[in-house]
Order: structure tokens, then C-alpha cells, then sequence
């Protein structure tokens, strides 16, 4: 496959959107229409049309498995609407969240397990992985702070403590998909000042698809 | 997994929703709310909202990947909601198609690959495979002939050739798995008389289910 792949992944919190929106402006100036910048589910109706189902308060009764075969869904559609024609036109395609997201948040998080989101995603990317990945590094509380920063405080009910176990288990689980394959996935502290994680961002990027800076 | 769980598959124009209509009729009178008759999307609004995207005719984009999750999706949705509950319930379960449907249709008419659909759907139902399947054969060209014979005659153009080479690989693949799992799947010729498709699959059920009938 032509074209480059580059996914940006971290816990709640992490920052990475804000930073891939201002990364993307500045490389934006220097490759024009080379860039495609997107994330899932990616603007195409059939991917639109999934997410509302998702996403409907309406559905308490959505088993986990149902929703990550729906995630599944969603994601395969992007892939062959957006993401595979980019690549094969060589562009350079930074995406907010993919593949490794599902086996945090669905596999570890909701506790279906890691390695069967990931198979199950398998047969959605026929095994397209990205070229690289960049993984926002935070831990769980400061994460956890930043979302929180403008709700009111209260009292930890039952309900908070079994979110914070959700998302120790969504790191942990990212900490050992860095730990299993350091190649694709690099790591950048996201507690950094955010100037700072722009810029090594920006330099990471510029290093793995360098033929796109001559 | 107490209760017992019964499939009823075949390719188009076999005839056996009739005769399952008819043969579920009948049980109904001794078993009472010990049967349970269903098919997917199942009723359940997370599975109808699925299958509303998979046959909304303005989704030409879908990707053949796409409709396969979705399925998997529906069927999970249906499995959680309706199934599983009611085998827990130790109920007799009839289920008009199930998992085979996807891995022919899917798998083979679609040509993604048997194999890849079956692995796939082991997620989305986590192993559970029926404890009998009924398998409506006919012959490809009588499936067909019974299906279109309320449409007005006219030439074969390319599309009708088309669709017939995906019927004659969704027969194929049915004959595979019924050679792969006779244990399991038993074949009931369709092509006989309806009164006797009929009394050889209530004598099928009744013998494979006997501890429903005492």
C-alpha cells in the first residue's frame, strides 16, 4: 500500500485532538492536499448512521459485544470510503483513533478481552495496520482531571469509582500495547507543556514520512 | 447451556419459512410458551435499526466487510436479547436462518471468504452454535423458478447471470457445510410435497428435542 498511516491514540484526557488539530494546520501549509486529516467515523453516512445507533441514550439494552462489532462496522466503512482511497492516491493520512482504541476501550475497558476485539477488527482492516502510531502518554487521574476540570465537585459515588477502574484498565491495556509492539507505536508525554508535545509531535511525523517534506 | 436451540436454513426459494410456520403452529399446541419462534433482526430496536442501515437503498456504498459486521451486530443484538434468555429459560428455541446464513451469503455469495465470515461471527456469538440445524435443499434453478414465478418472463441480461453465480455459490457452500457437520445439519429435501416437507421436519424436531414431548 502506498501512502502513509499515521494514527493518534491515548487515554481521556491525553490532549491528542487539540494537538492533532494544531499539528495539522502546520503541516497542512506544507503538503496542501497530500494530507487528509480524519477521524471515525468519518463523515460518510453509512459510518454516520452506525454512530447514531451507538450513541442513542435510548439503548441501555446494547450488549458490549454488539457495540464493538458496531464500532467494527463503522470503522470498515471509513477505511474503504476514506482511508484506503487516500493511501492508494499516496497521500499522507493522520486519523484520530483506530484499531487500538477498540482493544483498549472495548477489549480491556469493557472487559471482552483484548485479543478478541482485536481478530474480530482483523476481518474489518483486512489486517491493514497503521505505519505508525503516536500514543499520548497520561496517567489515569491527571487524564480523569483535565475531563473534569469544569464539572462540579462531589462526592466519589459507586458509580465514579467503577469509571476509574474503567479507565485503569483502558491505560493499562495501552501500556501493554506500547510494551508489544515499540516499532509502530512511539510515545509522547502528554504532561508535558502542550507547545512542547506540538513540536515533538510535529518532529516525529516529519521524521517517519520524510519523503513528504523534500 | 440448558434448552435447545434449532436453525432452519437454505437458499432462496426452498420454502422453509412456510414450513416453519406451519411446523411451529403445530408445536405451539403441545409446548405452548415452552417454544420460542424467531428470526433475526429478532424485534429488539437495537437489531431494526441495524438492519434499516444494511437495507436502506441509498447505502450503494456499503462495503461488502460493512453489511457482514452489521449482521454480526444484528445477531448478537438478537442473540443477547431473545436467545440466550430464552435457552436460559430452557426453552425450545427455532431460529429462522442463523450463523450459516452469513458465512454462505457472506462468505461465499459475496466471496469474502467462508472462513473469514465463520471467525468473524464466533465473536458476535461467542461460540454458541445451534444443537440442530435443518437444512432446505433444492436445486439452485428450482429455488430461483419458485422465487420468480410472479415476475413477468423476459431475457437474461447480464445481471440475472450475475445473480445466478451468486445463488449457485451460496448452494455450493451449503452443500460444504452440511458435508462438514452432518452431525449437526440435517437436509430435508425441499423439492418433495409440502405435506411432507413438513412431517419430516416436525418428526426431525420431535426426535432430536423428545424431552419437550413427554
Amino acid at each position: 500500500m502506498p501512502g502513509k498511516f499515521i494514527t493518534f491514540e491515548g487515554p481521556d484526557g491525553a490532549g491528542k485532538t487539540s494537538v492533532m488539530k494544531a499539528v495539522s494546520q502546520q503541516l497542512q501549509v506544507e503538503l496542501g492536499d497530500q494530507l487528509v486529516v480524519t477521524r471515525e467515523p468519518g463523515g460518510n453516512p453509512i459510518s454516520e448512521a452506525i454512530r447514531q445507533i451507538i450513541l442513542d441514550k435510548n439503548n441501555t439494552a446494547m450488549d458490549v459485544r454488539t457495540e464493538a462489532l458496531l464500532y467494527a462496522a463503522a470503522r470498515r466503512q471509513h477505511l474503504s470510503e476514506t482511508i484506503l482511497p487516500a493511501l492508494a492516491a499516496n497521500k499522507l493520512v493522520l486519523c484520530d483513533r483506530y484499531i487500538d482504541s477498540s482493544v483498549v476501550y472495548q477489549g480491556a475497558g469493557r472487559e471482552i478481552g483484548e485479543r478478541a476485539v482485536y481478530d474480530m477488527n482483523q476481518f474489518a482492516t483486512e489486517g491493514l495496520m497503521p505505519d505508525l502510531t503516536l500514543y499520548f502518554e497520561v496517567p489515569v487521574e491527571v487524564g480523569l482531571a483535565r475531563i473534569a476540570k469544569n464539572r462540579p465537585s462531589q462526592a466519589q459515588d459507586r458509580l465514579d469509582l467503577e469509571q476509574a477502574a474503567f479507565h485503569e484498565r483502558v491505560h493499562d491495556a495501552y501500556l501493554k500495547l506500547v510494551a508489544g509492539d515499540p516499532k509502530r507505536i512511539k510515545v509522547i508525554d502528554a504532561t508535558a507543556p502542550l507547545e512542547q508535545v506540538e513540536q515533538e509531535t510535529l518532529t516525529i511525523i516529519k521524521n517517519s514520512a520524510s519523503s513528504y517534506f523534500k
